[in-house]
C-alpha cells in the first residue's frame, strides 16, 4: 500500500524513542515510510524530498527534532501538506527548547505541535490519524475501536493506595 | 454554505484577539461558526456541542483558552475530529501556562497546538485549512495563491539599516 | 463507614506515587476511596462520577494528573465540593506543566492546588483533613496529635554537619 | 455577624489588588475581615492572630503575599484551619516566585494554592466558600445560584470573529 | 566598496530594531547589506541567497529571527562561513523562545548566539568586527579606538546616588 | 566620614534604579561613595579599584549589574570583603539572568545575593547594615528602630477590601 | 570556643548536603553549631532561637531551606543578625523554588542568598568568613591563605583534551 | 605548529566534557592549547594570558564555564580577539544559568555563544573553524570534507520505526 505518512527525523539517534509512533500507525493499519533527514546537515535533501512529498501522495509529514528544532518548521515552508511536529526531548532543556522551536512559528507556516514525551510521540500518530480519518471511514473505525479499548482497560483498573 | 470549522473559545474576551482567526478563515473561503463554551464554566454545553460536532458536519475543531487551558483537551476527549488548540496568552505568565496545559496532552487524545500570540491565531486557521485541503481542490489552489502573495510582498520590500 | 474523600488518579501508573496520599488518610482515619478516571480517556464516566459525588456523601474531592493536568479542573466544572488538586510530576517538565495546569483556573472554578512531588501528595490528604476538621472535633484532634508528635521528631533529631 | 473568613496579605499595597475577593465574599454572604499582617515585618503580630485564629471562631484563612512570599506558610504553620494561598504577581518575575513560594510547602503543613492574577483572587473566596458550604446550606445555595448565573451570561454572549 | 556583512532578518517589521546593529557596522566603516528573507516565508530565496554568499565576497552573515527563530540555523546549513545569529525579543515570551532556537544548534552547524536585546543587536556589529579585524589591521584600529572612547566616557560619569 | 561601603554599578543608566540603595544607606546613617565601573567596559578600573578597597577602609562592597551580570563575581575575586550583588531587572528577561549571574558563584567566590526589584535594592543596604552593626552599636539601634518605625506603620494601616 | 555561626536547616534530611558548609567554617577555625529547625514544623522553637541568637554570641546565621524555603526569611525577620540563606537543590525543581523563596525578600528584611548546589553550600561559610573577617585578622588570613593554596592548586593542573 | 586557538576552562573537572572540542579542533588540523584558568580563583593570570593572547599569535578564545559563568566575559573585556563562549551544563540548573549569563553581555563586548551540551562543545570549535577558514583555504577545505562525509553517513543510515 502506498505511503500517506512520512516521518522524518533529524538524527538517527531519535529512532528508538520514535518507535511508539511507528507502532501506533501500524497499528491503526496506516502506511507510512520513515527517514533521517536533517533541516541542518543534509539541508538539500531534506527540502528536496519535502518539496515532492504531496505529489508523490504523501498526506501528512510528521518531523521530530530536539533542540533549535528546525526540521517541522523548514518542512512547513517547503509543503501545503500538514506537518506534525514533535519536540524530541533534550539532555539539557528536557526539551523546552524543541516544544518552543515547533510551536512557535510565523503566520503562514504552521506546525501542529504534540507534547514533549512519549505521549507526544503516538499522538503524533493519533493526530495523523485523526486527519486522515475525515476522508477514510475505515480508519474513522480503528480509531473509534481503540478508543473503546482504551476505555475499557482503564475502568478495569483495580488499584490500592 | 455549512460551517465546517468551529472556532470555540473560553470567554467572550479572547474573541478581540482571535479576530485574525476569523479573518483568515474567510480570507480562504472556509465557513466556520465561532462560540463561546467554556471547559469549567459551561461544561454540559461544551460536551454536549463537541460529541455532536461530527455528526453536524464539523471537520475541524479550533479551541482557544488560557490559563489552566483545558478547552482544546476536553473537546479532543469528546470528538473523532483534529483539535487544533491555541494558547491564549495571559496576564502574568504570558501564554506559558496556556502551552503547557493545551500541548502535554495524554496520549490517544492528541491536541494540535499551535504558536502562543497572533501568529498562532492566525495559524490556527491555516492548518486547519491544510487540513481541509486534503479532500478540497480549491481551497488547495487558495492557499497556494496566499503563499505566493506573502512570498512576493516580502521580497518587495525595501528596508534600511 | 461511608467514604468522605475520593482520590481520583488519571492513570494507575500514578497509583504508587500517590499511597502516601492513601497512607495518610488512613492514619488520620478518613475513610476514602481511590478511582482511576481520566479526564480525557474515560471523560463520561469521569463527568458522571464527579456529578454524582455530593449526594452520594464525599465531602473532598482530591484529583492527581500531570502534563495538561485537567483532572482537577474538570472536577471542579462539576462538583460545588471542594476540589484538592495534586500536580503529578512528569518526566520533561518535571512537574511544571503540571502545577500551571492545576492553579491557573478561571474564576469560579477553584482548584486547591498542592505542591508537586511528595510533600504535595501527602498534603492533600491533610489539607483535606483540615477542611474536614471544621466538621468534626475528633479528626482535629488527631491532626493535633500528629503536629505534636512531628514536633517532637524534629527535636529530637541530633545531626552532625 | 461573626467573621468566619480572615484575609491577610502582607502589604497594603496588596488590597487594590484585593478587591475582587473581597467583592466575592460579600457577594456570597460571607462574613470576613481583611488585616494587613507581615511574615516578614510584622512577624509577632502575624503569629499572635494567626494562633488565636480558630478560637476567635475563624474558620478559613486567606493569605495574600509576593515574591518570597511566606505568609500562607506561616499562617499554616500556626493554625490547624485550613490556609488558602493567594500567589501575588510580581514586577520582575510576574508572580512565579510567589506560586513557587506559596505551592511548594513541606508535608504536614499545606497551603491551598490558588492561581496566579485576578481569576485566583475572586477563586480564593470561591474556594473558602466551597470549604464553608459543606457546614452551610445556605451559603451552598448561594453558590449554586451564582454559577447558573455565570453559565446563562456566558451561553448568551454574542460574539463575532 | 563590496560588502562583507549581510545582515539578514525574517521581517521587515525587525528592521527598526536592528538599527543599532546598521549604525554599528557604519561605525566601524564594515560596508554591508541587509535584506528581509524569510526561512520560511521566502525559504527558496533565502537558501539560494546563502548559498552564494561566500562566492559573492560575503565574510560574516547576521541573521536575526524571532519565535521558532529558524533564519540563522538555515543560513548555517547552507554556508561555510560564520554565521551570528540575533534572537529577536518576542511579544510573550521575551526572545527565549527565540535564544533557544537560535543557541541550541547540532553539531557541525554552528550559530554565534549573541544576546536577546539592544545589546545582542550591536555585538552582532561588534562580533563580526572581531572576525573581520583578524584579516584587516585598519578595522582592528577602529575597534581599539571604539573601546578607548567608550571606557573614557564610563570613567568620565558623574553619578548621584 | 570616611565611606565604608562602596556602591558600584556597571552603567551610570542604573543609577535611577539604585538610588534607593542610596537613601537607606544615608538614612541609616552609613557614609559610602558609588561608582561607575564596568566589568567588561573598565575591566581594569574596576579590578584596580576592587583590590584597593579594602587597604584604604572599605568594609562591604555593593555591585549591581543586569545580564550576563558580571561585576559582583569579578569584585568577589579580587577582595576579601564581603560583596553584595544586586541583580538588575532586564528589558528582556527581568532580571533572571542577573539573578542567575551573581548568585551562581563557584565555592571560595561568594557573592551575597538580594532580591531583583527595588525590595532588593533596598535589601543591598539593609544587608550592609546588619554586617557593619556586627561591629558598631550604634548602626544597630539605628536598625532596630527603623525596624520599629516599619511595624508601627504596617500596623496602623486601616484598608478595605 | 563560644560558636559565633548557626548553621540551621529545615530537615535532618539536608544534614549530608550540608556537610561542606560544616566543613569549610571547621577547615576556617570558626565555632558553630547546626540545628535542625523548621519554619513550619516547629516554628515556635525556631522563632525562639532565632530571638535569642544574638543575646547568645551568634553573628551571623546561615539557613537552609528548599521548595517554599521560608526558613531564612523568618530568621531574618526575627533577628537583627546578617542571615545567610542555603537554597536547597529540589527534586522536582531543582532548587529554583527554594532560590526565589530565599532571594526575592521584601525591603527591610534582607537575606543573602547564596547559590543552589555545593558550591552555595560551602560559599554560605565563606561569606560568613568574610563578614566575621572584618573584625577577626587571624581570620582574615586564615582566608588569605585558602585563597592562595586554591590558586596554586588550579595553575598547576595538568589537562589533557 | 604554532597554536591559533586557545580552550580556557573553568575547572579541571569541566576537561572531559570538552574532549569534543579538542577533537574536533585536532581533526580539522587546528593547533590549540587548552588551559584552565578561572574568572573568579586565578583572576590575575587569566586576565595575565588574555591580554596577552592576541600578541602571541592566538586568533580566536574559546572560554567554558557553568554557573554564573563570567570566564567567556571577562576575555571578551580583555581582548580584541573573537571569543566563543560554552555554557557548561550545571547539576541543578542545567545550564540555563552558564547560558544566560554566557550569551546576555552588554554592547561592546560580544561572545558568541554556542548550545549548551555536547553540541555546543563541538560547536565551538566548528565556529573557531569556520572565523579560521576566512584566512586559511585548506581548512575550508577541510571543513567542506567534513560536511560532505557527515551528509553522507545521514543519508545512509537504514532505521526501522
Amino acid at each position: 500500500m502506498k505511503p500517506t505518512v512520512a516521518v522524518l527525523m533529524g538524527s538517527d539517534s531519535d529512532a528508538p524513542s520514535l518507535k511508539p509512533c511507528g507502532d501506533t500507525l501500524r497499528g491503526l493499519g496506516i502506511p507510512f515510510v520513515a527517514k533521517v533527514l536533517s533541516a541542518h546537515r543534509t539541508p538539500d535533501e531534506t527540502v528536496a524530498f519535502v518539496k515532492s512529498a504531496k505529489a508523490r501522495g504523501f498526506k501528512v509529514i510528521i518531523a521530530a527534532a530536539g533542540g533549535a528544532a528546525h526540521l517541522a518548521g523548514v518542512a512547513a515552508a517547503h509543503t501545503p501538506l500538514p506537518v506534525i511536529g514533535i519536540p524530541v526531548e533534550t539532555p539539557s532543556f528536557k526539551g523546552i527548547d524543541s516544544l518552543l522551536s515547533t510551536a512557535q512559528m510565523p503566520a503562514g507556516t504552521p506546525v501542529a505541535t504534540v507534547a514533549v514525551g512519549p505521549a507526544g510521540v503516538k499522538n503524533a500518530a493519533f493526530l495523523a490519524a485523526r486527519i486522515l480519518a475525515l476522508g477514510d471511514t475505515k480508519l474513522g473505525k480503528a480509531l473509534e475501536k481503540y478508543k473503546k479499548e482504551t476505555k475499557e482497560k482503564i475502568l478495569g483498573k483495580k488499584i490500592k493506595l
